[in-house]
């Protein structure tokens, strides 16, 4: 039996490693030296390659590295019913959650601005106090979309999560679907983006969809940067509709450095870092999965690869 | 029976309204236009002039419109025995809580070096998955400084507070008095202060206190700036011993024009601005501070003048 590693190469002797302590009798290959692919049962990988499933022909599973599967279902030549797993961490999703709940207080509570008075040397109070109470919009509000909320809500954020069904989130306020939608957007000062990438989320945030936001609303991303049309983000800013974007991710990515999004003042970026895999718990998930489908069992975190999620 | 308001003058019409609501017989007067001395029965302040109580032989107390009372006791000649009430206020407890908590992550995850990075457009990882669990030290660890703790021991942070005496804190180690102070910083890689000013705590943050600390840690200053030897905390930083400081408070304060921890490469100023004071909820309170002296009840959040808190 073969896996094929095709990930974050720099760390293959850490996961050759740590899969090798759960599973020896594994033959780990690491792409692009596959060898003969016919022996190739087993995918590991966070992004293939165009063609690259054509090529083996006895593939049992892929065991995505990451937590979004966008990377690998973006392939056409998917093929139908192989099954896909994806990592589902708690230290992942912590390291998210610690991500949008800065971002949201960062906007919140007017750092970039302060910032800027360092800049110049100036003391001068912002804030004041007000009735108002902030409101965030947690586009995507499953797993790391909740424990974020709660948190923010902990902190006296009158919080909204917004989910494809309806569901029951406790203390966060629950908006579903298409008619949910709109809603949704109108009362999310703080728009956070948390959503798989599928071809129905693909784009969502648009020039009309921004336009539903409250004005001067911030828009926090650490989903995908192919949610955002970054034309009309970057026009929805220019025009004061959006005060200020968080971005972890980026269309295209990584962002060339002659992007103009790099230099707009109103945009804050993140080399897609808001959610890292630990390659300890992911490779213990990925070898207890390779365990499973070995012994007939259903697999952990697996994905409806029609839904994609 | 008349009032003396000496604070945030901007909002004297709206604390005359407040006060005027609950107690319509009140005079309500307004530094320097205090009339006759002797009519003054009760100081709302933040910050006392010198030699200012001398002025007022008939005051029944001093109602603080802030939660540290260090601008009133500071006074050396505040009158033994006169009751000193302070705001304790859920709003700006919260406020606080949101200051701390995005303080810790912007440091913990490196914001200041994304940004950076943006500037020179420069896509680029910097953090990795490791087995570190971040330790948060809160210094005066209080009201604010559980709810603080607790959220970010919810967000994986290994919190410890320090009190005077030692505290159950739940989910936070308490670390106390003169013996616990050393154990404590030494594993703070993120040191929180948020103690009373009193003069047992001026100037607890030193070259000999810093140097503590872990190497590398950060220096978080939502307290009063006198806690802090401003020139031991950049020499302190210069070296390397302390890796940045966020400091909402600073000595002096305001912070002057030509000040150099304005230009500190380290150092993210905030103008005394991470909790503010509500004047509907704080007005509530000393309306009905002033009712409880009047019927002989115990004042609300009186303040121990010996202690300073």
């Amino acid at each position: 039996m073969a896996i094929l590693f095709k990930a974050s190469v720099d760390n293959a002797d850490l996961w050759r490693q740590e899969i090798g302590k759960r599973l020896p009798d594994v033959d780990f290959r690491v792409w692009p030296d596959f060898g003969d692919p016919a022996e190739i049962e087993y995918l590991l990988a966070f992004r293939a390659e165009p063609g690259m499933f054509s090529r083996f022909p006895n593939l049992k599973a892929v065991l995505a590295t990451g937590a979004g599967v966008d990377g690998i279902l973006g392939e056409p030549d998917y093929p139908r019913g192989l099954p896909l797993a994806r990592i589902v961490d708690d230290w992942m999703t912590n390291q998210i959650v610690q991500w949008v709940v800065h971002a949201v207080l960062h906007f919140e509570r007017r750092f970039e601005d302060y910032a800027a008075q360092q800049r110049r040397c100036e003391w001068k109070e912002l804030e004041t106090w007000s009735e108002r109470v902030p409101r965030v919009g947690i586009l995507g509000c499953g797993e790391i979309g909740g424990a974020a909320g709660r948190l923010l809500a902990a902190m006296e954020f009158d919080v909204a999560g917004w989910t494809r069904r309806p569901r029951d989130l406790g203390p966060i306020a629950n908006f579903a679907g298409e008619e949910g939608l709109i809603p949704f957007l109108r009362r999310s000062d703080h728009l956070v983006c948390l959503l798989p990438l599928t071809e129905a989320t693909a784009g969502i945030l648009d020039a009309r969809t921004l336009a539903e936001l409250p004005r001067g609303a911030f828009v926090i991303n650490a989903a995908r940067g192919r949610h955002v049309v970054t034309e009309d983000l970057m026009a929805a800013l220019d025009s004061g509709q959006v005060a200020g974007a968080f971005l972890d991710v980026t269309d295209p990515e990584p962002l060339p450095p002659d992007h103009p999004l790099w230099r707009h003042p109103k945009v804050l970026i993140t080399p897609h870092v808001a959610g890292i895999t630990n390659p300890y718990t992911a490779a213990a998930q990925i070898a207890e999965n390779i365990r499973r489908i070995r012994s007939g069992e259903p697999l952990l975190n697996e994905v409806d690869t029609r839904s994609g999620y």
